[in-house]
């Protein structure tokens, strides 16, 4: 997964670290709904991670040459070494990974499912607005959970070399034909779509995660946070259009 | 790529190491013949790795559960690090690793254009099939190669897990159903006419490569060799569909 806007994403009114966000796991995971609400963090995490290694590897066979090819397997054999980190972590605190994954394997397959890339271009734009995406979701709760959490979900949302990549490839094909710059864009949008609709899902789905996001436990967010968390997140995919000559 | 019959497929009458079995890639690639049959070889066996990370990663699409995903995107990552290795040697003897590849492009994707599995049994009897051939094909001409050559070569094939993993789910999926086994064995001997008359299509193409099996170059083999070596191969393949319960 890729942040290539990092810096913007971050929030300027992040929270002092009291709390939870002071704490390391062996401190945090005593409150059993704290512990439950990670594991389904990890979880998610893990099998989109798995997902995006799929994915990758599918875009690697519409790839026009054979460097743009070894490009994207390297991308995806990235994505799967992270997930084998969040599934040895999951292991690691006594869960069981594919029940920690498998609540989050229908959301995500759907979403990939709707939104298959007909073409190279598709494949790009999707794999990088996907993870920009989840990468600035997950480094907004990031900010909320345990030290020794937090480490490795930002470990692993590390960029793997994909944004600039696409950016590059997208920008040349626009600038080549600028009627391409038309239909991404309305593409980007299937996927904003797309991806906000199994968001939902999930979050009406998963008790422990949702109670985590918008409150109940860890240095919680409460509403008006996750909406300013949301606002950020949009504008982020607003300027990563921009940066890919697209109009969000 | 993997071999579990490495032993059986061994020729009994490999010849003593001696020409340029015995010399390094610094003596051997004095000969620019011995050079090119070698960037010819590394070429197609760099090639074949993309495109078994591919494949893999195709499969994994199938497999019925997470673990089984997991299992087949590990072997995916373990395939194209070895990608990563042989590419990296192609261009450290001052060789185009895409020119390399390129030549063998073709007849690897038809191969794979043709025999897409249908399902995951057959997904695992091709990779297991596949890799297993090639194996036993590389290695066979590994003893003919320079030191330096020869160990990547042996590096490379390493058993990346896959064959035992095939071997349990596939005989366990013909006790439970044993009609399933005619089905598989009829698609193994479809894939073993498609990969010989794709190797028939290489060696038509490359000079190098096939003056270098045939005896000109190296320590050659003859052209009975040639065809003692079909056999030992064709005599492995036949042992390993036993192993998995199919006639061959």
């Amino acid at each position: 997964m890729e942040t290539p806007n990092a810096a913007d994403s971050t929030p300027d009114d992040a929270p002092e670290s009291t709390g939870i966000a002071a704490q390391d796991w062996a401190q945090a995971s005593a409150e059993p709904q704290y512990r439950a609400a990670v594991i389904d963090l990890l979880g998610a995490l893990a099998y989109g991670e798995l997902a995006a290694f799929e994915r990758l590897a599918e875009d690697a066979k519409l790839a026009p040459t054979i460097d743009d090819k070894a490009e994207l397997a390297k991308m995806a054999s990235a994505e799967f070494h992270h997930f084998e980190r969040l599934r040895n972590r999951i292991a690691a605190i006594e869960a069981e990974p594919n029940e920690a994954m498998e609540p989050f394997a229908a959301a995500l397959d759907e979403f990939h499912r709707q939104t298959a890339p007909s073409d190279w271009l598709e494949g790009l734009v999707k794999a990088y607005v996907g993870d920009s995406i989840a990468s600035d979701f997950y480094r907004e709760v990031a900010t909320r959970l345990d030290t020794d959490t937090r480490d490795l979900v930002l470990q692993v949302l590390d960029d793997t070399g994909h944004a600039s990549f696409a950016v590059e490839k997208v920008r040349a094909a626009i600038k080549a034909d600028p009627r391409v710059g038309g239909r991404l864009a309305l593409w980007a949008r299937r996927l904003m779509g797309e991806a906000l609709s199994q968001a939902q899902r999930v979050v009406a789905d998963r008790d422990a995660l949702s109670t985590m996001l918008v409150g109940g436990v860890a240095d919680g967010f409460d509403l008006a946070e996750v909406g300013r968390m949301f606002s950020r997140i949009t504008e982020a995919h607003t300027k990563r259009m921009a940066a890919l000559g697209l109009s969000a």
